[in-house]
């Protein structure tokens, strides 16, 4: 018979499976959400930098499947009326990452939403213990996309000692399989948020050759790095850089950021005129965990999948145990 | 009555707990090492960049207890009589980090000791396989001192994958403690090398000064950065770079490491001038892990609180699982 995992995640959630999607910027549709939620886990729509319609499209194709949403924080504060929409809407839990999300989580509690606030240094999850969040995630920078420059293995047992026994706590970064989700659990997180795993699923929004491109590379290859926010001149605060599969873009100008910037009106017209899946150019985001990720599952599958092999690990990790 | 932890690198080495101490350069003395080995972990004696005396002071100092070496690998081939020097003491293994391992893990194979090479990529796992090496160590980026920019939690199962169940695997960076050797253990790795753990115990080589800077730092105020390469005009291979204590130093030169080249020869003239324990100035090598680390501690109770909370946590693991 099928096992499953309980943690404090499930139970305050009330789902099957201690497993949560990231709210991937346009990755993380309703489809996606809805079908992550549908396998047991906690889908999140991907609301990124705010987009009204996009929105108001993600929830609608979620059915009546129960998803949460998360928001690039310091981008969703410039237009606050996303987060009153998202919360109208009656998400499963409302998500802010990058940034002071005091304003966000306020109006999610005032709702009575869940919140959950996404952390990349001790320091940060000071500031979201304060505000009085329901769920910290831990992000380690081993992840795609933005992030800093921590690793997930000291910064998350370091958050469950300054938050204490009673928060939920989940982790994420280089996360793709139920050996991370066990690992996850021992270093004292009640569950994980994947990214890329799900990024590589059929039911993501984004083009096959993406997908494939995603397929086809290692963890080896991918970078952290600015130069995709200095090539779309994108807002992003400096201290958040960016994971993506490396490429002859960011090969060219990763350590020549300032010549990328006095390059940048060239540039940024090459990076424009590129075909949207040349990923000799354009950015690819994903996290060190395409390692592990061997082909393009249904989201229903990856979440069966990891919690089977994690619960497997779980059930014989006594196993190593002797008598001495 | 207390529980062991047997893996396949307990076994190969014949030792109570996996458990390996780092080869820290100069403070991994034979004192530290001995201790380790006789705490039931294996101890490695810091051959760093090669120095025959000290070396040889090491192996005195470690006594009876069966203790190794490790080498990095760039520095100590330019000396390679060091190698035949360290075989010559019937180390109880080789280890190599750094760079092209094959010479010294051949010589060591002909020698009959065991050997280690420290991996960063998955490239250079492949690299490690091909030389036949016995132990494969993977550190991730969160470790103090020289590595590279992955982190542990996808290289580690990346590395397994690609090893085969056989090969025995440790995992090193941002560990310090039983969460550590537990989530380690889920992810592949047939136990844990501490470095930063080690360095804040009683008998690391280094001054008061220095081990009580450590615990008084956190993870966030560690930099990973080539500062300290530059400004001692070091040799290393510009890819590794360096995991420290931030200070008034880097944070200067670590956005502007062509200024500090520019500046070079006074300010290495003002590095060398500080007190050697003025930790505004001189480097202070240590990883992440400085979260989990409250106190200097005997290196014998640092190996029983690992194994302890470990397999408490792994004695425990089965009850997160729940019937549907």
């Amino acid at each position: 018979m099928e096992q499953r995992i309980r943690t404090r995640f499930t139970e305050r959630f009330a789902i099957a499976h201690p497993v949560m999607l990231a709210p991937m910027d346009k990755v993380a549709g309703g489809k996606l959400a809805g079908a992550v939620s549908q396998a047991g886990g906690l889908g999140l729509i991907g609301g990124g930098y705010g987009d009204a319609a996009w929105l108001e499209r993600a929830f609608a194709e979620a059915g009546n499947a129960a998803v949460g949403v998360g928001f690039i924080t310091w981008s969703v504060m410039r237009q606050p009326a996303l987060i009153e929409q998202a919360l109208a809407r009656r998400p499963a839990a409302l998500m802010v990452s990058f940034g002071d999300g005091e304003e966000a989580v306020a109006a999610a509690r005032a709702a009575s939403v869940p919140t959950i606030w996404q952390v990349h240094r001790l320091s940060q999850a000071e500031q979201a213990l304060a505000a009085g969040v329901d769920v910290i995630v831990v992000q380690g920078q081993e992840a795609g996309g933005h992030g800093m420059d921590r690793g997930l293995t000291a910064l998350l047992p370091a958050v469950r000692d300054l938050a204490g026994d009673g928060q939920i706590v989940l982790a994420a970064g280089g996360l793709a399989d139920g050996r991370g989700l066990a690992a996850a659990l021992m270093l004292g997180a009640d569950g994980v948020m994947l990214g890329t795993r799900f990024w590589a699923s059929r039911e993501a929004e984004g083009s096959e050759a993406a997908k494939a491109a995603l397929v086809g590379a290692t963890g080896d290859q991918t970078l952290r790095s600015k130069v995709f926010d200095v090539a779309r001149n994108a807002d992003w605060p400096w201290e958040f850089t960016g994971r993506t599969v490396d490429n002859a873009f960011s090969r060219q100008w990763h350590g020549d950021l300032e010549g990328l910037q006095r390059s940048f009106e060239s540039e940024r017209a090459r990076y424009d005129a590129a075909d949207p899946d040349d990923y000799d150019i354009r950015v690819l985001i994903a996290g060190e965990s395409l390692d592990l990720i061997r082909e393009i599952a249904p989201a229903e599958m990856i979440v069966t999948d990891v919690v089977r092999q994690a619960a497997d690990l779980l059930g014989r990790a006594g196993g190593f145990l002797a008598a001495p």
